[in-house]
């Protein structure tokens, strides 16, 4: 039984190659995180073993996909930058994106144990995906802060509100409190009523994490009782400003390099 | 600090929205499952844990969005068909597919030791997804109908095959043997070699799986000892000829309602 | 010189091919038409040459391009249906909106002088253009529809609109006076202040254009003082109401054939 | 009659928005134009008449969009370029695409009696056109560069067939006759047997044209007179290289400018 008769449905599908030459970023968010997050009783505002499971599911697909050069992630989500010469599956979105959000799922899935050992995974989590490329370093880099100042601000708000709701306020009386306030408003409520000072919050809640690829000692074999060591490329996580251009004069190969 | 100064990058977000009126199709492959089959030594030519494993992770996605009225299985690929009116996610393509692809994934990983309760998984599995929509009904059964019959085709070659294989051919020799041959030659071989009545292997090998809403008596409570039985709308998984219209005269309601 | 180090550009560009198997309709705008009326002086609210002249320029059109099987006009713009199978430039959107409204204003220049014999044209008109694809014939049916409303609604608002301000009204009091009337009073107020029936307006005015290829007897020799006359499928331009069935009951090949 | 009844239909209209911050090219060609060039007896391999009347076209054009800073016209085709900031209709392909394409096919058939006082144009022209985006000005200088190799490589082979054929021989002899040969083997056979040096050919056959706009001195008024001289900025059709860095490095703001 041959199947031409059938095939001629191939032509109802579409191409959705993204255009050469620029740098392709695979956004990913949780799937109804706040139903997830409650559901697993995860702290608030911020839950640190959520967010290590989170950067070791990055982890895994930055070590699995090598164009994927950089990865931030807040909160529920993480952005993944694939370098702008890529041509990982044609560069054809579908693919993409479907490729990362399950491969970050089951990642997810297979390591919640690590992270949380007491707790049952109760159903299967899913995350959305999105593609979208930008023509220049300029224009990336501007993505990058975007999703940084987003969580600083979010961040800033949400440790004012969940102080203020585990201070006995309501939500509504909390959130009516820091309607419109501004930057300095929210960080002395923090340091006058909860004593709070908020730069001493870990980075990992101020700044989110980033995920790439570094050059680092690793103990290859032992002989004689003396650990050998060389340097070896793998995915690192870290709590940097992405912001300024400090972390990018020092690492020019992360969007520099072919 | 406000994020108004970068929220321009927002921009460059394209919508990706299936026309309207039209069947959604998402299907989905196993990532080099080749590798992954080898690597979890599952059986040639079908292995029917993992088969089940993939139909067990395919109700899942059913089961979770409503919008998904038929799903069609067969070896590491699955189709989603979505109805025609359907504005999930408003018809966004790359939501339809991460968030079916990402919730497949989990899936699969949570119900692996289920089915593979001797064998470890050994790394995380990861589906690629696209999304193809046609216009009519009878277009779309033309899809349904180019999978089960590329189904049966796969399975006839890969039993003749791994047959030969297994009576101590190489893969060379067994290829040559079976090149170019007829399904009459194929279904011979197997009958006079391997003693094989092709049409008596499982439906699952033959047909595949599909998977959708039927209503089945249930039991929902017990009381003074005896079972309470509700008709209850659920996720069946079956192994029917989809190409004739039998199945579809059936159940008219899977393609047809609302 | 071999032109291959410079090839790789044509990587860049898109593909823009319509789902197949779905009506195409192009629908074409006059530019900046307000500009464009009043420079060459229609009259208002209708002028009936200048209706004439977009019915020919869309008659070309229809005549060149066997797969436009009808054209519905209204004011400065048309719409052309293509047949749901056909594959003109493999349906890429960008070819059939370029193709249809470059010839439709090559068109409406070249056949300037013979509306408007005593109008000098002023400047090169444009037209803009979109390609939307219906899934069937009943959405393509609304489509139709839609324009035809539009045109009533539009032109029974003007031709209240300049039969005021011609009895003296200015545009802001006669704004007013019209605004968020019924169809009622609009036609009370033509009848009653200005001896207008409605109904008896020309079909053109109230009904917009239709194109279509027709079986019409036409002369197609001469012979002892005799015309031969023979049926011939031609272009032709109506003005009949295409919301009801009748019209698509009369003339099934429209639309139903291949 | 209100019309929401049908105005869902707008729902099936798609964005073609393209990549904010790239360089759009909208590339025009003349439909059909070998049985165009027969119908109106242009001569061969170049009709100088045909070209000033394509140049004149695309002046019309640059004069008429602000945001078309640059065009380059070989034959019967015309690339227009889009400053990189340009949200000329919201940057939406099919709108560029067919204004453009209209625009300059109405004044071809405008300027036509120009051109060709003696020539009756027999049937309108209609041009095709294609919307591709360049994310950097490097790579759109490469495309820009591709055309002008085009030009010359065609210029190169066509000049030398028609002189063949001009000589006597067939088409399909001249065919022959220069199939595989070098650029030095066809400059060779220009010079010896047609005695045509092929650097002395005009520069806009060799180089084809380009439009963009230059600050030029324009009698402004006549007083006493004497002609009033002012620097006004228009467009010019000139034939330059446009692959070496000169032309670009002379006219920066050309491609640099807002």
């Amino acid at each position: 039984m041959a199947n031409s008769k059938y095939e001629y449905v191939k032509d109802f599908e579409v191409n959705d190659n993204i255009l050469p030459h620029t740098w392709i970023v695979i956004r990913i968010d949780g799937r109804a995180f706040t139903k997830f997050s409650q559901a697993h009783q995860f702290q608030k505002p911020n839950d640190l073993q959520a967010l290590l499971l989170m950067n070791a599911s990055a982890v895994a697909v930055v070590e699995d996909l090598a164009d994927v050069v950089f990865a931030y992630g807040v909160s529920d989500e993480y952005s993944f930058v694939l370098r702008k010469t890529s041509t990982l599956y044609q560069r054809r979105a579908s693919k993409l994106i479907s490729v990362i959000c399950s491969l970050f799922a089951s990642s997810y899935v297979m390591n919640w144990g690590k992270y949380f050992p007491e707790t049952k995974l109760q159903y299967a989590p899913a995350f959305d995906g999105r593609a979208v490329c930008y023509p220049s370093e300029s224009i990336l880099r501007d993505y990058l802060s975007w999703r940084q100042v987003d969580c600083h601000i979010n961040n800033q708000y949400n440790t004012c509100f969940w102080n203020l709701v585990g201070s006995g306020k309501s939500t509504a009386e909390s959130q009516n409190m820091l309607k419109g306030t501004t930057a300095d408003v929210k960080n002395n409520l923090l340091f006058d009523t909860f004593k709070i000072n908020y730069n001493d919050l870990p980075q990992i809640f101020r700044k989110g994490s980033i995920v790439y690829r570094k050059k680092v000692e690793k103990v290859v074999k032992v002989e004689d009782g003396q650990e050998i060591k060389r340097l070896r490329s793998c995915a690192v996580v870290e709590h940097e400003d992405i912001i300024r251009d400090n972390f990018w004069t020092q690492y020019p190969y992360i969007l520099g390099g072919k």
